[in-house]
């Protein structure tokens, strides 16, 4: 079935939900946009995903990446796509209008990544990374470099790759050995091998911009002694013409369960040419810049698949006739068994709250870096701090989760190619273990998010939350909501209490606690849906009553734990 | 890493935990068996697993089954293994020795399964259809078919099917179509299309018996109108040799997420002969004498998955350096870290008491098939009805987790083919969807095993618990099972007073329920092994306080569902 854009849906989060532009009114770089604007890109996005990305999804799954002595070759079609992303200006919406970006909003960019996502998560990626690449050059590159490199980067004739995995040196990059030697002419020398690099090396792009992390010959051990280089795959002379073939090459790359059409690339450094950016030994401290929107962008995917698989789901629950409804007789679409609208609403409700967490932490990350007032910047700061690792690992624990429910709605169907459905689940399951396995992320959230500033973060969360709730009309689910909030500031402080002399403590119960979060987030959010649109209430209802009280598991497991 | 049988284990719940040769004292059938029997058969089906089976497991993944002309090529090697395991006597363990079979007990056969699960899922099927097809032929066909086609079946020489699935009718088989013409001998020339047929079609056997359902011209319409035919795929002579080709052809296999090596056959039958097994009209209600077998076995899918899963989770876990353990500096092997450590302690908590349950219903299987007290059947076939859906589905839904989990545990390993992690979860998320959805399971469970029998088979497990308790020290975790026990009860008896009359309701809570009481049953046995074992104490403990929390989830979200 064709894609279709839940463009409304995403207008009412933007417009009624969390009136954006009374939000931004104080933000000078968003003044010239408003919600026509908004709407008027997403309407384009939505058309992009289903005329051009999606019909080359299921194709590329099949045909996969080819390498060939050092080339990879994308599958039919991708190289035609990625012209039309290129010139439609898809890579260019959230980067500085200074080197030719559009500024738009991450709030905006967020749902316009959804859409991708959904359609084709392989081909987004791409993109992704060279997004990444660009902003972290945004942020630390020098002026000359920025001048060199950026304009062609934003508007996507090159591409960026992030590289910083080694075989030895995954979660922890401080293990890593790649090498840097110093140059008479400022330049370095990178030798050493990466492994799992997204977009390392394709056909789809003139030159590829390679982010690359390497230690110099003087470096202290372990995380304070890595470096951060741009190595171009071919040099870039100074008139912008392109030179020499640079000394990375791709060995290999990778077959894996799903993402089949995004090249995962060993990427061989023999003496290749690289220019230090950010300062000596700074090179951690510059990824962690860029860090929220990676994190954030991959948890979209898991939203992004989430929707499509419900998409589908729902359209075949319409369409399958098999067994009868408890109300007749007749073989009836399997939408009337009740055990298929639970399904059906279980995906919905996640889905939504992720967009709107999506968009809520997009709206901080925007305060964070276009906003003039400091003490707005601090406090958005802290909220994306706290909200990204939960937003990353708990959309694409979910997105997993919920491609999953979708592909159990086509019974045998799901299992064989044809349907599609059992391509999302394994181009889900990668979203949980990438940019940081969502363990990782929870050890962030318990150790640095929570333990380390004696629950600063959660207690701004609580007072957001609280003084927007003054909105709410009373009811129910409010008091159900407020007991929750109780809860968490309750459980994160007993968390708290424990956890600081207790390290290995924070390890037992880091995934539980930010499942736990994050429901009560979506319980915030469905509550703020809800007291918007009266369309939304059934599902809002569904889910205080069927999903939320999985946080009682969630908390009786971490108590036993600090027990 | 090459698969340990975990044949310890497996012998601890045959003696300590179930004391299966008293159990079964008074069984005829099984006087010559005795516990040094079951070990060696162990040992031997341990070794053939490590050695016969997971040496082609990933190849047969890479390399699939192939279709041509009708003709489906199954990978390199499988034929051989085919014969060693035809060979090895492997195929006729639970079979009527009066047909060349051995006559051993299910709660033996379940651990042998297990097995072969572990290290060729897709090998594996083959073997169960075919166990499968004997044992409905065994309960009845009538004595010439008996003898015409049980010993060549029970031996492996020739392969079974059950043709049930149309691309019409799935869960709800009342829909086929499929057509019986009544011939003067006696036979029927048997036309329609099958979906779905798990080794329908292979080279490695010289003789396929199909079990088809089909219609008579005068069958009255729905489930009561389905006659069971038996098919073969080439004509048996009264003296036993091959004749000709029949009309049932294999016209295209499916491309599948997982279990690439196990044909599954779209089965075309074109005037094919076939012969009425049973009474006419009896077709499903043959079908279902057969189920609790099948359902079993595919539910076992689902718990040896997972414990491969978990041998190679652990293994590398000890391996890989990543990170610093938080009582050391140096680089520790990621198994220092807490959160691995859960994660893998909540896949051996899964896997272990899905091992102890796999044995306690294949006890009540073997004493409602050998018993000759007529009480102890009676008793025996209530338990295996009421166990059966919550071991079919709560094995293969934990089994998906538990696969899932491990792959987790490898990081960006476990998401690339090498390392065969992504492969166990693609195998084992088929085991949710076939031989009945994991959602049809559990509105059996709901509806004809709760309500419609006003909670007699709960109540029956409640008594059998409570009387094996009464052998167990007195503990706080004992307290707490009580309570648990206590709780099903009351919940069940709530669902039954509100679905009796509301059919759409048992919809609506049938899965959680079934998780529900699944985890009941495991704290049951946990605590069962807990007193048998000091080894055991540490998981035990371990699924009381971080797993059976979700026990607490799945009651709100039904009772909130009920109010």
């Amino acid at each position: 079935m064709q894609y279709q854009a839940p463009v409304n849906d995403m207008m009412f989060l933007l417009k009624d939900v969390f009136n954006i532009q009374s939000k931004f009114a104080g933000i000078e770089d968003f003044s010239e946009f408003d919600e026509d604007l908004y709407a008027a890109i997403l309407e384009e996005a939505g058309k992009f995903s289903s005329g051009v990305l999606q019909p080359i999804n299921q194709s590329g799954d099949e045909e996969g990446c080819r390498w060939n002595d050092g080339i990879v070759t994308t599958p039919k079609g991708f190289k035609e796509a990625y012209q039309a992303f290129v010139e439609g200006g898809w890579q260019s919406l959230t980067a500085s209008p200074e080197f030719g970006g559009q500024g738009l909003p991450k709030a905006l960019h967020v749902l316009v990544e959804e859409m991708f996502y959904s359609t084709n998560t392989s081909f987004c990626l791409y993109g992704s990374l060279t997004a990444g690449a660009y902003h972290l050059l945004q942020a630390h590159a020098d002026e000359q470099m920025k001048a060199k490199y950026l304009p062609n980067m934003i508007s996507g004739q090159w591409s960026g790759s992030m590289c910083l995995t080694e075989a030895h040196a995954g979660s922890d990059l401080g293990l890593l050995k790649s090498k840097a030697e110093p140059q008479a002419d400022g330049s370095y020398k990178i030798s050493g091998s990466k492994i799992f690099i997204t977009g390392g090396e394709h056909d789809m792009a003139e030159n590829i911009i390679h982010l690359v992390l390497a230690r110099l010959p003087d470096a202290p051990a372990g995380p304070k002694g890595i470096s951060l280089f741009l190595v171009p795959k071919f040099m870039v002379n100074d008139d912008g013409t392109l030179g020499e073939r640079n000394g990375i090459k791709c060995g290999s790359i990778e077959h894996k369960m799903g993402i089949k059409a995004s090249s995962t690339c060993v990427m061989n450094m023999d003496e290749a040419v690289g220019y230090l950016v950010g300062g000596v030994h700074q090179g951690l401290r510059c990824m962690f810049t860029m860090m929220n929107l990676e994190r954030l962008s991959i948890g979209i995917q898991g939203i992004g698949l989430g929707e499509m698989a419900y998409q589908q789901a729902d359209a075949y629950a319409n369409d399958r006739l098999q067994g009868r409804a408890t109300d007749g007789q007749a073989p009836a679409p399997i939408i009337k068994h009740g055990d298929v609208q639970r399904m059906l609403m279980s995906m919905q409700a996640y889905n939504q709250a992720g967009r709107a967490l999506a968009v809520w932490l997009g709206s901080y990350l925007d305060i964070a870096h276009h906003s003039a007032d400091h003490a707005e910047v601090q406090k958005a700061n802290a909220m994306a701090a706290l909200l990204t690792p939960i937003a990353k690992a708990f959309f694409t624990d979910m997105g997993y989760e919920v491609c999953t429910t979708g592909q159990q709605c086509f019974g045998g169907h799901g299992y064989v190619k044809e349907w599609g459905m059992e391509q999302h689940v394994r181009d889900a399951r990668i979203a949980q273990i990438y940019e940081g396995t969502n363990g990782i992320q929870a050890l962030d959230l318990v150790g640095r998010k929570l333990v380390a500033n004696d629950g600063a973060y959660i207690d701004l969360l609580l007072e957001e939350v609280a003084q927007d709730m003054q909105n709410f009309a009373d009811s129910e689910l409010k008091s159900t909501l407020q007991n929750k909030l109780s809860e968490l500031k309750e459980l994160s402080q007993a968390i708290i209490n424990k956890g600081k002399t207790d390290h290995d403590l924070q390890q037992w119960i880091a995934c539980d606690y930010l499942h736990y979060v994050a429901l009560v987030i979506y319980a915030y959010l469905w509550l703020k849906m809800f007291n918007k649109s009266y369309e939304k209430q059934t599902l809002g209802e569904f889910f205080y009553k069927r999903l939320l009280p999985r946080t009682l598991a969630l908390k009786a497991s971490i108590e036993n734990q600090l027990a």
